[in-house]
């Protein structure tokens, strides 16, 4: 685990929470980016050597529709840079932790992803991610 | 807003939830410590250039015993490291921000800390902190 990559979060509307997070966190976002298998649009902000991401769902079966319907807007996941995506997996598969797929796959800004189960992580939700 | 300094993880039980961490993040914590002020004790993780923080209740009316009660285990809060806290709580008052107290306050880990209200963050709970 080398970092923070980013910070994920659930909004209903992009334009009105990139708006937001432009006042708070005092720059514009730098990317915007759809990721078509997950049927999300992505916006970006750096922050340090990390980032926050919002998430806004672009169907009703995407997964931060259904995070939205029964939580509301707020933190999705948490995202750690990994060196070797597929080396950090059989770690942590070895110490006991549940993914929600069993291989990397492409995520946006770049990278390939994979979650860990929120049932071995105490609630959250845990993106690994190394740039490709 | 220099970075991300850590992400407040709530949890039920601080020894069983730093294990699963330690494993997790692949190192051990560096620094547990209680705030009277509110009822929680906490447990630092390094990771890059900012922390994890898993935050547990001492009592019922624990803000992070609260949280629980409604939403479970999970990810509790995002803090930002700023130069000058006093300044930064002007700045987004002035972008029409609301903070949960207008004073900042002593925090865990040598830090003067101030909460923005979620509700003008996107459900968010957003910390400001600055070392001091």
């Amino acid at each position: 685990m080398l970092r923070i990559d980013h910070i994920g979060i659930a909004v209903k509307n992009l334009e009105s929470s990139s708006a937001v997070f432009e006042k708070l966190l005092g720059k514009p976002s730098y990317k915007t980016e759809t990721v078509e298998s997950e049927s999300v649009t992505t916006e970006f902000f750096e922050i340090g050597e990390s980032k926050v991401e919002l998430l806004v769902a672009e169907s009703n079966d995407s997964p931060i529709a259904k995070f939205i319907e029964k939580r509301g807007e707020g933190i999705h996941h948490i995202a750690f840079e990994v060196e070797n995506i597929v080396a950090e997996i059989e770690r942590l598969k070895n110490e006991g932790f549940q993914f929600i797929a069993d291989q990397p796959k492409k995520g946006a800004d770049n990278k390939i992803i994979c979650f860990l189960h929120p049932k071995s992580t105490n609630g959250v939700l845990v993106e690994l991610c190394q740039s490709v």
